[in-house]
């Protein structure tokens, strides 16, 4: 089936974006923050309708100027991820919370992870159907139990426990329930959600967030539904701590977005770290060699910090929605086209 | 919570066990072959009574003489790694298939992974509770689905689908339902369980295969019940590629037991991969490092085997369960004590 898989080829090359430059550790570290987050890679925005692209651009902008602003304020790495990935939770815009996708059997089943830079503490939580915002599951997770991932019943039974907001399986604004819907009332045109999900050329659209703080702590987060129309109970990068997030403050916080299985089997985030750690790769090297070397063309893209708030953002996907701040005043949000 | 895991701290020093020195390539390489087993590591064999050492050790020389045989015979890696777990998995002396541990609320949740190192394809579940082999389980999700990781529910409906042999709850041959059995006959001296396994000082049970075949394949394989009195839904590192599994014919195949938390967050498996592949380490400073380095006393140990059929053995707990064999006719089996 591996093949099938990778057939999906797209034209885009590599496409690497720096924010800025590495500095240099001084007396104004203190000042020093990074911040950037991904909506998903996938298929080429332009194709997409104004309306859509609209939608997914302001919800990019609303998550990263929350994040922003905690920055500045000082706020640690994991809160600014946590609140960051909630934003973008609850937008249906984003294949994860209120947008995910739904399973072959009609269900959504969302994963998450999240984790802390500073002692490598980690929190995941795995086809859950009835957490509003699975991040925060996988903050308790983390903080709650002496455990790194819980899925399933038991994670559902864990939430309802930890007093993290739950909801009714009508709260996922899936593409079918919208399309329903629009159906009734012939509003077709005003769907804020992703066609290419559902259609070959797939636009995956897990949302991540990695953040230098202004104490020097990194943190990595994901979040998704998963693939649309997947076997019931399967699970890809976003909750695999080493896969499709990972964070360590000497080093780098990485999230990914793509072919979960790819992601997996590649220990892709973590092999980011290994390339810094035992060959002194520069993130930006540590990421587009990643990207070039083990995954085939298509399969999905990267966002990354290093300790000294260095942005990197690439993909081998014709597209990927992501936007990044600093605190030099740099600001973008875009969807990045070959 | 990671200061509680972490306090589980033992006396044993990092042991090594090269069964044989690093091979040159040449003409007589599709004579060579290689394998190690584990049934898991922990506190010390020798406060175990004789009769679970020898049912442990019985089941170790079984699953390895099957190995073995397979091997001389031209068997593939990947065949040899799931035939041995099978085997393994039968045996109630193992936390894995029968003698697998049960969950807080009383059910046994098993997880299983395995990677074939000659194309990366790998197939993994997690959290089945009526699939006498979830080791067979996870070579049907790599054969037969697009996907890497089937969880809960949905892993078990693939399991009908699948024909693999399914079995009812009571077939577990739980420590719980052995006390239970042993008080009615009077006969508890005979248990065949890991008192330790729901004591403080726990032995991890988890059972796992690395092989190098004679067409200078690597595969790797993971099982394990999980750990004792877990959370309903707790997925540990058996089932994360990454983490408790991992194999690339060019670099090395390597499976874990220990504290599964600390196998996940720490990458453990690819990192081995990554120390060679980066930094050029040989695979028993690989090996070693990765459990000096990067793990606290006690957490677990590492079997892996090298392209050339090199073995190496670690643990950092006071004892590991294993055995390796290769065609140089070397046999051993032991509970590696310090």
């Amino acid at each position: 089936m591996r093949a099938i898989l990778l057939s999906i080829t797209m034209v885009g090359l590599v496409q690497s974006i720096s924010a800025q430059e590495p500095k240099m550790k001084s007396e104004s570290d203190h000042q020093i923050w990074a911040i950037a987050i991904h909506g998903g890679a996938g298929g080429e925005p332009s194709r997409w309708s104004p309306q859509k692209r609209e939608a997914r651009e302001k919800g990019l902008m609303d998550a990263l100027s929350l994040g922003k602003k905690r920055l500045a304020e000082g706020a640690n790495a994991l809160e600014v991820v946590e609140a960051v990935i909630r934003r973008l939770e609850d937008d249906a815009s984003f294949n994860a919370g209120r947008g995910s996708v739904l399973t072959k059997a009609g269900h959504a089943e969302l994963d998450a992870s999240l984790m802390n830079g500073q002692d490598l503490s980690c929190g995941a939580v795995a086809g859950v159907r009835n957490v509003k915002n699975p991040i925060s599951l996988a903050r308790r997770v983390m903080n709650d139990t002496p455990h790194v991932l819980l899925m399933g019943d038991g994670a559902e039974e864990f939430a309802e426990r930890s007093k993290v907001e739950l909801v009714e399986p009508s709260y996922f604004f899936s593409r079918v329930r919208l399309e329903k819907r629009a159906n009734q009332t012939g509003n077709v045109a005003s769907l804020p959600v992703d066609k290419h999900q559902s259609s070959d050329e797939k636009h995956f659209g897990t949302v991540g967030c990695v953040v230098r703080d202004r104490s020097g702590n990194l943190a990595a987060g994901t979040s998704t539904g998963g693939t649309s129309k997947k076997l019931e109970g399967r699970v890809g990068d976003s909750p695999i701590v080493g896969a499709g997030t990972y964070a360590d403050n000497r080093y780098a916080a990485v999230s990914g977005t793509g072919i979960g299985e790819e992601y997996i089997r590649n220990a892709v985030a973590y092999d980011v770290i290994a390339r810094i750690k035992y060959r002194n790769d520069t993130l930006a090297d540590a990421v587009s060699s990643n990207l070039s070397d083990r995954l085939e063309e298509g399969t999905g893209g990267l966002i990354a910090v290093s300790p000294s708030g260095e942005i990197v953002m690439q993909h081998n996907t014709p597209g990927m929605s992501c936007a990044a701040a600093d605190n030099s005043g740099r600001f973008e949000c875009f969807f990045s086209v070959p």
